[in-house]
């Protein structure tokens, strides 16, 4: 334990007993310690090195649960799990489970950015299992409790036949059907950047309104409108 | 070692034995058997599902070893490079030098595929690489042998200013140079399907013809092009 600040060494303890891990005298915490440091805190010891070691170790954590749960599905289905597992908005769902925000030493002018708090908090996770992953050269400080969050999402993934992607799905079946793709209109609806409402898109088909959707950005707002969109024409089939 | 072909057990023994891997005993042999089918030979049993893995394993032992080497680097150069170490061509090349080709299980109308050769290659490598690395659960009968093959790319990489993509160096400098894009023209020039001389490309820049290059493919092509004029725009300034 050779972190300089003894009340930061005991915030970091904080964090892996609520992980749960199970042996935590083989942690790393210069490691830890750094990988809860944004690069606005520090250009020279951040997580951003971390980060990128960390998404390869995800990726493997991922793989390796699929492997052993479906070891009857395609890898076309094992993709596409694994890149909404690995996505920035479910890291970001997982390290907020776990109030990730209160260990990262950010600038202040950071923590006020809201649009950029999902991808901060996506990163900071990937750069936290990446020092876990180094204190061992293996994932058993991290399967053990992040599986049981992988877990649910792979089977809702597997059970929802959009697999998540109502754009790409709804494109298919408007493709299938008439040979034509849905066009989308998205207006600029809310003034908080980052907001749930910011965008509010419509998908079009001949001339009928399919759907209506909001999100934080252009694309969530598409894929919103899709969803609603894919939901009534499966009612009317 | 529970191969059902004491030939095939033969035959895998003396590829582990070209890797001089440290501990042999620890190898899955029905693992490695698998990631050296391809799925052609058989479409239940064959090495898809492990190269799925293996594209994790690879890119975790070449974050890795870049964190371990070349510390004081930025992030953009890591991604940069490991995009390439991980690229389908250099895992070729890399189970090439191995001879790979002699153990993995293809039918016969694949093996004639000269096209695919490296594609195939490289995905029974990334397999490999899964067998050897869920036989211990870390990297430790991976990384003695591939290191070596990583260091010298990594080290070239590092020291090319064009990063190895010329086509996007070319670009930068003539978008810096005069605010326009290079040009293209690319033809068939060779009958042979995946042969090094199918295509023949032209890059022009107002007029001139800055280089020109062969390649298996188009991009291949564009890019030996981008090469030679990378090579003699150096000259010229």
């Amino acid at each position: 334990m050779n972190i300089s600040y003894p009340s930061r060494q005991k915030e970091l303890q904080k964090l892996v007993e609520k992980l749960g891990l199970p042996d935590r005298n083989r942690v790393n915490w210069q490691l830890l310690d750094l990988a809860l440091t944004h690069p606005t805190a520090s250009t020279q010891a951040n997580y951003e090195q971390l980060e990128f070691i960390g998404d390869a170790v995800v990726r493997l954590a991922a793989s390796e649960l699929l492997f052993e749960t479906y070891p009857g599905s395609s890898v076309g289905e094992f993709a596409a799990i694994r890149s909404l597992l690995v996505s920035d908005r479910t890291l970001a769902q997982i390290a907020d489970s776990y109030g990730f925000g209160r260990y990262l030493i950010v600038s202040s002018s950071a923590a006020c950015d809201k649009a950029g708090e999902e991808s901060r908090l996506a990163d900071a996770f990937e750069a936290v299992l990446a020092a876990l992953y180094l204190s061992t050269n293996t994932l058993q400080l991290i399967r053990p409790w992040l599986d049981p969050h992988f877990q649910p999402r792979a089977a809702q993934i597997l059970s929802d036949p959009a697999r998540q992607n109502y754009k790409a799905a709804l494109q298919e079946w408007t493709q299938g059907q008439y040979k034509i793709l849905p066009e989308y209109n998205v207006k600029e609806t809310g003034r908080v950047h980052g907001g749930e409402e910011r965008f509010t898109a419509e998908v079009w088909l001949r001339g009928d309104l399919l759907g209506e959707g909001k999100g934080r950005s252009i694309k969530a707002a598409e894929q919103a409108a899709a969803q609603a969109a894919f939901n009534k024409l499966k009612i009317n089939n």
